[in-house]
């Protein structure tokens, strides 16, 4: 990181006045080990999976939405396939728990837990073996991509039902009333967002999940696809790759991943805050401060393929520019 | 317009998010006229000049550094071209009136007013000649970008003092002091900046400009590269291109562009807000909302190539994604 920031500070700009693509580039260089690091491999991985609190009415969709939204990714048709293909990176999709099976695909990795989580509000989501399992399949999988070629990789997640997981495990882990948490996801109205604050305060009076074990709270409220992407910012994180994080469920996954291992946040990017409602509130609890504002709320990776072509334009700089010796340019009086 | 938002609401994504990219592929669909505009061929047009208001000790670098930079941007290593390589927009370098001549080069557009201003501070910058050539200038050379193929064109400025002439036109048009809008530049310290307000404050007295007429203030306080990007806007608005404004010179630009024709608004996104201090202020006067906040300061078109790309993947998404019909994705309840 001192070998990035001097470099920085010897290209032709005023110090510091590419802002945070110079502080990018200098955590990118310390998260590698390398002062300068290149982004050539960018991978998107979106994990999907069913959540049995959709019984609550907490979605403003139908449940088979999520395996109809799986093909459509596996088509190429949804916006994270788009903002992929803009930023050039490839897109790995995972079934971490569908509520269905999906037809066989080859562009589809099938790691399913089971078939979707059990209703929070009545008990805990899932085992704490499912809970383990979720996990460790995020880590397989990133190992896997890392073998392929990775040299970062962006979280994404499709799943009805899971802004309501993903406001219980922010709402455990910064200790603020899910009211405070929980905004309309894809879009409920009045009572579809009472239902769901409702159907969070009664996961957490059954589960009691406990507020210092990360895999206790992705058991009792959690998901399958949140499990995984934990697991893949773990698996990330221990082979020196950086994870950018997209918006409200994969930060509720970087919060459990920081709370099993909390030496893995310096290796998390967040790409932008979304506009669900407390998604500040976990950032701020993770420390992250995001790069982007652009008042989005889709999930699937979109905010996080964005990022990514940022991290990339991050390492450009460094690699790239002149300095003042090499362009000839007279420095600062 | 109408027809983009339609089809915004019929793709497979909760209405409305994605947020500003939505917003802004609605906008270049009422700029082009057409309801699914493409964005292929991106221009970053960076215009140069110096100031005679050097001469008051308002840059903390030597005036040297503009010829010095031109020559960097024509070998390809300054951040600008950076990032124009990483977004694949050409850049444009023109030399708008460097106080110097520049080695003839085959990459460098000649259309010098003059050999840099005169010094504000004691009297007019230019002519009132001089400043409509620097305007027509700009829709000169915008012209014939249109000609080569231009899709969407981002503006980029160089010249050392051109902080010093944007803050008297902003202090000029929004009415406020010139200590609520200098900031520090490419960095000068505290007793660097107390003389950049003295020179402000000297340059609208001496020249007491008229905040009704646009080329009058450009005359009195303005630059040649200030003038040239105006022209700029006004030609591409003229020919329904979308101009993506950097930072804070070129947003002074947009101010005399807004002056000349307030029609030429419509046409104009502000790509991020600059870190220098009266940045906000003059976006609030032209009603911008800046797609990124990046802490970046540093001109040359950096902020305007990122920019470039947002509305290339807002483009994309609007004209790429699949709709509920298209992906048999279950809609709403």
């Amino acid at each position: 990181m001192q070998a990035a920031r001097a470099r920085q500070d010897m290209l032709t700009k005023p110090q510091g006045s590419l802002g945070r693509l110079e502080e990018l580039s200098i955590q990118l260089a310390g998260i590698t080990g390398k002062p300068i690091p290149a982004i050539k491999d960018k991978v998107i991985i979106t994990m999907a999976a069913d959540h049995g609190v959709v019984a609550e009415g907490v979605s403003a969709y139908p449940q088979e939405v999520t395996p109809q939204m799986v093909l459509n990714f596996l088509a190429g048709g949804a916006a994270i396939n788009v903002l992929a293909r803009h930023v050039n990176a490839r897109v790995v999709i995972v079934d971490m728990g569908v509520a269905t099976d999906i037809p066989a695909n080859n562009g589809l990795i099938v790691k399913k837990v089971a078939y979707g989580t059990a209703n929070m509000a009545k008990g805990p989501a899932m085992t704490r073996e499912q809970a383990i399992e979720s996990v460790l399949n995020g880590v397989q999988i990133v190992e896997k991509e890392i073998e392929h070629g990775l040299d970062i990789v962006g979280t994404g997640d499709m799943g009805i039902g899971n802004t309501t997981s993903s406001a219980a495990i922010a709402s455990v882990l910064t200790k603020k009333h899910p009211r405070e948490i929980a905004g309309r996801g894809t879009g409920v109205d009045d009572e579809g967002l009472a239902r769901k604050i409702s159907a969070i305060e009664r996961a957490l009076d059954v589960n009691k999940p406990n507020a210092n074990e990360g895999l206790d709270i992705l058991a009792k409220v959690g998901g399958f696809e949140i499990g995984g992407l934990a697991g893949v910012m773990l698996g990330a994180a221990s082979h020196r790759k950086p994870v950018m994080i997209d918006g409200f469920i994969s930060t509720a996954a970087a919060m459990i991943a920081v709370s099993i291992a909390a030496q893995c946040k310096d290796y998390l990017i967040s790409a932008h805050r979304s506009k669900e409602n407390g998604h500040g509130i976990m950032l701020e609890w993770l420390g992250l401060k995001p790069l982007l504002d652009l008042d989005m709320r889709l999930g699937e990776g979109t905010g996080a393929a964005l990022g990514i072509s940022f991290a990339e334009a991050a390492c450009k700089i460094l690699a790239e520019m002149a300095t003042f010796g090499e362009a000839g340019v007279s420095e600062k009086e």
